[in-house]
């Protein structure tokens, strides 16, 4: 175990964090302008965790405190307090654990409400009447626009990848249509769901997804990218929509966004969603896979679609 | 021929105008959200047409008047003044052909100019310090988007399909880079033109042109998504870019835009351009097809890419 240098700590992790998102770091080169690859043979650093200082050579941080930061999958760390880490989302913080467990400031409280929040409010430009199609609904990004969509007043469509979670959508989230993508052709599926159409829609997933929206899109909508897990385990390159012109036709913005990107609207966040989980009004689930050694099978599962809310492995 | 109504004059038409996108509308259907489709049997109409008036009904129009008006492609046309055509460009108009010749208020001073200077502007959100590639830069839109560009001080690529038409752009236009994509793979010969990355993309192609810009746009990149002609004459609808994750990783902005949304903007952008044209600083090339019998053969080498400028035709 090192010691800490001057400005660093120890820290003991207790949980870090699974994303779909990973799966693109896990090449030989990321996409261009994304996090860069993980090297072979070093642990998978510069992923969000959560943790308690062990030791402190840093100001402002003490033995004990619960902290976030970006060291990633592995049992301790020494951690340099202010170097920045995933755009500042997972740069050295303490927690307030009286507000919320620890856990939650890799979720709701963490990157995937930061993204949910900003991708929904400021990407998308929710506007008053949109209607709202949230795919993969039922996952950690998109289970938070869904219901940050609704408690905004709008009519919001979810799709996910079984009946148990469009029975999630649909009963516990109180979404107003809901749909499983394997049911049928995308594009039937969509427009039962909304037959007049649709504003906005929150892209996760990419690729048939992605072109259904674009087909069902009223004039001027926005699609806020978020991300595409459809494609991250492709063996090769997936060919976009065949149906692009009607981005031209109907005047629509297609705007990709990194949360890490909205880091200044960190704190309102956490405020805003956080009050609202507190009062029940926000629900949110956790899919928790106990043990470091398993978070290789976790993000495997998390690619199959085999997990609801956000996906932790606990490391203590 | 008809007389004219209440609040109607009869036109003869002398202009009219062949754009790439009417090939959208000789279909069962046009796509979603654009103008209709051309009905079987009957004339071409919504499409911007000038004419001089030979008989008027109507307040504010005199015989001997020039006008533009939306009737399309026939030799006379009785038109209502104030009904709204084609999004407002090509509602009936009294055209200054002091200041340009009439048949200019089809291309520069007209649609092709307002698209430009939208897109550009507007659409595309233009910035300092941005580097610029318009494709179909020899084209009527892209000449005046590639130019525009040039006028406020950016770095412009342009890009067109035959050596001729890339002396034109480099010798003619002054741009400071062009390239025949014709003549190896897209990324690369924008690469080269390009070596740093692009920050505005203005896409009058689609198809394997907004797959390179993807490749090429710096973080926050901005795309004016205009056309795409490489796909209008396909007997089959052609697939998406496959590196669409790039507008997640690099945050890129696509914007479909129609110049008709932006008809607020016409008069500033005749009295704009309408200066730089008289000034000499900015060049515009027609090439013009005598006989409306011709206008079917105008259109079909406008798709081949066999024009320079704005395609029209002289009716008389």
């Amino acid at each position: 175990m090192p010691d800490p240098g001057a400005g660093e700590v120890l820290v003991r992790n207790m949980w870090t964090s699974v994303d779909p998102a990973l799966r693109l770091r896990l090449r030989e080169r990321a996409p261009r302008g994304y996090f860069a690859a993980f090297a072979l043979g070093e642990p998978m650093a510069g992923i969000s965790t959560v943790g308690e200082v062990v030791a402190s050579r840093a100001p402002g941080f003490a033995p004990g405190d619960v902290v976030r930061h970006g060291a990633g999958w592995c049992d301790y760390a020494v951690v340099r307090a202010g170097a920045e880490s995933l755009g500042g989302i997972a740069t050295l913080t303490r927690l307030d654990v009286d507000a919320a467990p620890p856990e939650a400031y890799l979720g709701a409280l963490g990157a995937s409400g930061l993204t949910a929040y900003a991708g929904l409010f400021h990407v998308a430009e929710l506007r008053e009447g949109d209607i709202v199609w949230v795919s993969a609904a039922a996952g950690s990004v998109g289970s938070l626009v869904a219901q940050l969509a609704k408690l905004r007043g709008h009519r919001v469509i979810g799709s996910a990848g079984s009946d148990e979670k469009v029975r999630y959508l649909l009963g516990t989230l109180g979404l107003d249509a809901a749909f499983n993508y394997k049911h049928g052709a995308l594009s039937e599926l969509l427009g039962a769901a909304a037959p007049d159409g649709i504003d906005v829609y929150f892209d996760n997933v990419g690729g048939d997804h992605l072109e259904a929206a674009l087909g069902a899109l009223r004039k001027r909508g926005r699609i806020a990218m978020c991300g595409s897990i459809s494609e991250y385990d492709a063996p090769e390159p997936v060919p976009g929509p065949s149906n692009l012109f009607l981005v031209v036709a109907n005047e629509l913005t297609l705007r990709g966004f990194r949360g890490s990107s909205y880091v200044a609207l960190l704190d309102e966040m956490v405020r805003e969603v956080g009050g609202w989980l507190r009062g029940g009004r926000i629900r949110y689930e956790q899919t928790v896979v106990d043990g470091l050694e398993n978070a290789p099978e976790a993000l495997a599962r998390l690619l199959r679609g085999d997990a609801t809310g956000k996906m932790l492995v606990r490391i203590v």
